[in-house]
Order: C-alpha cells, then sequence, then structure tokens
C-alpha cells in the first residue's frame, strides 16, 4: 500500500505560479482523487472519447495522436501540467461506435489485462442510437443497456479491485442528429448511468446538466456539432468538468 | 468603433459555474485584451504553431484539425469556453520549417489579407537552428532575425492599424538536439523579440523563462521532447501561459 508522501497533490508542486493555478485548495477535498508516482489512467467508451485516435500510438502513454482529439487529450494535459512530479501513464482505448455490448466482448485486453489504477468509462449514446440503425442488428433498450453495464462493472471491480471508477454520464443536444425521437427515451440510459455509479462507489461526472447551461451561451451546435459529438468548445468543456468533478481543479 | 457593451468579458457570462472558473477578477485587469463580437485571432509562426495542421481545413475558424494539435489547439478551447457569446473566429497559419525570411515571403496572404483583430506570432527557432543545417543554405544572425522581423511588424502595424499583436518568446530546453552549440547565441534572439514587443506595444509571452521554471518540477524532454518541439505537457503549459498573459485567465 502506498503511504501519505507518495500521493501528489497540486498544492505540493507550485513552485512555477502556473503550473498551480486554481486547484490548490480543492485539491485538499478527500472526495477528489489522488495520484500516486506513475497513476495508470484509461480512457473507454465510444467515438467521443476515440476521437479518431491513432491505434499505432495507444501503447505510448500521454501520446497526442494515441489520444484522439476530444476530451481525454485535453483532460490529459491538464494533468501533466497540474501532476509534472506524477509521471502519469495516460491512455485511450474508445472505439467509434461502440455500446456497452462490444466494451464486453473486448474488455479483458482493452481494460482488465492493462490494469489501470483509474478508470474512466463514457458509454450509451450508441446503445440508444443504433436502435434506430437497422444495418446494425441492435435492438436494445435502457433496461439492457443498465444489465449489461451492471454486468460489465461487476466484472471489472472482481477482476479490479483497487481501481478507482468514473462513470461519465451520456448525453445528447437536441440539433444534427438529434431528435424528438432521443426524448424522454435517452433519459432511462442517463439515469442508468447515474444509478451504476452510486452502485460501484464511482465518481459520477454529470455531463448532461453541464451541456444544457451551456446552451443558455451559445447555441447547441456550438458545444455539440451533431447532437453527439463534441466540438471542439465541447470536448474543452467535458475536459475541464471531468478534471473538476475528479480532481476538483 | 466598437462600445464597451460589444465586449465580453468572462466574469459577465458565468452563469454555468463551470464556464467561468478562475478568470473573473483577473479578466478585469485592462492590461488584458479585451473581446468584440467575432474576433478574428490569428496564429502565426513554425512547426511550433503549425502542429501538422490540416491545410484543407485552414478556413474553417475553430477547427480542431486546422489548428494543428499545440497550443493554438489548446489555446482555442480554452477561449471558446470561457467566451462563448463572442462567437470567435479562430485560425492558424504556422508553416514547419519557417523562419522570419519565410514569413515575410507570404505575409499579405497569410496575415495582412486576413485583416486579424488579433496577431499571435511565435517565430525564432529556425533562424538559428538553420545556420548549422548547410542543405538549408540559411546563414541568418540574432541581427538579421532582429533586422527582418522588425520589417514584418513595421508592415504589420502600418497595413494592419488596429490589430492587437501579441509576440511569443522563442524557447529551447538543453535535451534532444539542442547542445551547448546553441548557447548563449539563442539568447540574443529572445532578446530581440522582447525588445520588438515593447517596440511594437506587443503583448510578449515569456515562454523560456516558464520553461526553465517547469523544469524543476520535471525533466526537459517532459515538455520539449526534442529540446525545441512541446509535448503535450509543453503544448498545454503554452496554451496556458498564452491565456493567462493575454487574457487573464
Amino acid at each position: 500500500m502506498a503511504n501519505r508522501r507518495d500521493f501528489f497533490k497540486v498544492a505540493a508542486i507550485g513552485s512555477a505560479a502556473i503550473l498551480a493555478q486554481g486547484c490548490s485548495s480543492i485539491s485538499q477535498n478527500s472526495k477528489t482523487m489522488k495520484l500516486k508516482k506513475q497513476t495508470k489512467i484509461l480512457f473507454q467508451g465510444d467515438s467521443i472519447t476515440d476521437g479518431r485516435r491513432n491505434r499505432n500510438s495507444q501503447g505510448n502513454p500521454n501520446d497526442i495522436s494515441g489520444l484522439g482529439i476530444w476530451y481525454p487529450l485535453q483532460a490529459t494535459g491538464n494533468l501533466l501540467v497540474k501532476y509534472p512530479q506524477a509521471d502519469l501513464q495516460i491512455y485511450n482505448r474508445g472505439i467509434s461506435g461502440h455500446g456497452v455490448k462490444h466494451l464486453q466482448d473486448r474488455w479483458q485486453a482493452d481494460c482488465v489485462d492493462m490494469k489501470p489504477d483509474i478508470l474512466s468509462i463514457l458509454i450509451g449514446v450508441n446503445d440508444f442510437w443504433h436502435r434506430a440503425k437497422a444495418d446494425r442488428g441492435y435492438f436494445g433498450t435502457a433496461d439492457s443497456y443498465d444489465k449489461g453495464y451492471d454486468q460489465l462493472l461487476a466484472e471489472t471491480v472482481k477482476a479490479l479491485p483497487d481501481t478507482k471508477l468514473i462513470i461519465c454520464e451520456p448525453f445528447i443536444l437536441k440539433t444534427g442528429a438529434v431528435n424528438d425521437d432521443w426524448y424522454p427515451a435517452f433519459d432511462g440510459y442517463r439515469a442508468a448511468a447515474r444509478k451504476l455509479a452510486k452502485k460501484y462507489n464511482a465518481t459520477f461526472v454529470p455531463f448532461q446538466q453541464m451541456f444544457d447551461d451551456a446552451c443558455k451561451l451559445a447555441e447547441a451546435k456550438y458545444w455539440l456539432y451533431d447532437g453527439v459529438h463534441p466540438s471542439l468548445a465541447g470536448s474543452q468543456l467535458m475536459a475541464e468538468k471531468w478534471m473538476q468533478t475528479c480532481f476538483g481543479c
């Protein structure tokens, strides 16, 4: 077991002012996660996590092209600056088009075998979306999403009992591909993710309310260009929310 | 002329807490820049600005692939979240391998004709580096860098008298491609950039001291993988310094 000296706090490394802005007080909060030397963080999910990442670089931690273009990249940049002494090892294994059943199929290789210290999952939008695409041959419901995700998480905590879990809320905005057909059905997927976060003692990142609030300031497509996938602004907002929720800064 | 109501301040748009963290007090400082509706920001420079940007997307403002992978991308993400009501238009025209003389050759099309409201330039490392590469046929000095840059800026303020200038300090760390041969010669390039920023009333972004400070916390290659080009951590640090210096947040 690591002792207290193994943990890094932003407040402790603030010798260069730029390296510690805005985090020092909140990072003392025991609800936020602590980082020990070489903490391994794994991002898992669908296209929103994938972000066209370069598979050839996926074995290199903290690699710009290996992290894709969206929130895992921006969150990693943030973490690497805030905790430069921690020698963090951050990976992305999101795959575009995936839902819970796809994660189940590849979980051993793409999660369990990697032994992450922190595992962040964002999954759910395809579990709904693909119901409408006959060629996908998938007709899941919020209930089957709930059951499958529950099973996946049960396996995860059994195989990786020391891994800290982060469950990100799936989200949409009514623009582009998202029309009235998504409501209220999609709410059930969001509710299931929130319920499972509580059940498995995971940190829950409430993205939907964040995007709803953001739409008071700029139109939906400013944040999610097609209602599902983030713009640069939306992705940055996700990374900031993820950092604030999980690390208090 | 825009009146006061046309300007956006972070403090004014803080209805969603996540959208305004850490900027509100400093953004009142009159030294930082103000943003009016549809402010056009242009990043200019060499490979560090270029960041393998997609030329096919360079005409689309705020485009992830068009902005490249380094500090212009991360700074833009930051700006788009901090000023969502401003409808900012941000472009990158950095080109890998370029020095001052290359900027002079393409300045009309890649800067003057674009009529930016804010112009941020980072140039200088190739003006030194290429002296050592015989196949480049270039043998400039700190003095010729100074004179060429001065001429470029004189042209710029004449053609674009209302454009706010940002001059970023060129920087290196002694690792990878950077050895003792770079010292103290490279100091002259840094000094010239600082002097010209003062002469042309530009905001100066002091990157060298920032990287020197950062090396107290992690080794040089953690920030600049070859002594010249940034890692994800180095790029994020640049973006944060750029934001803090120019926009106070």
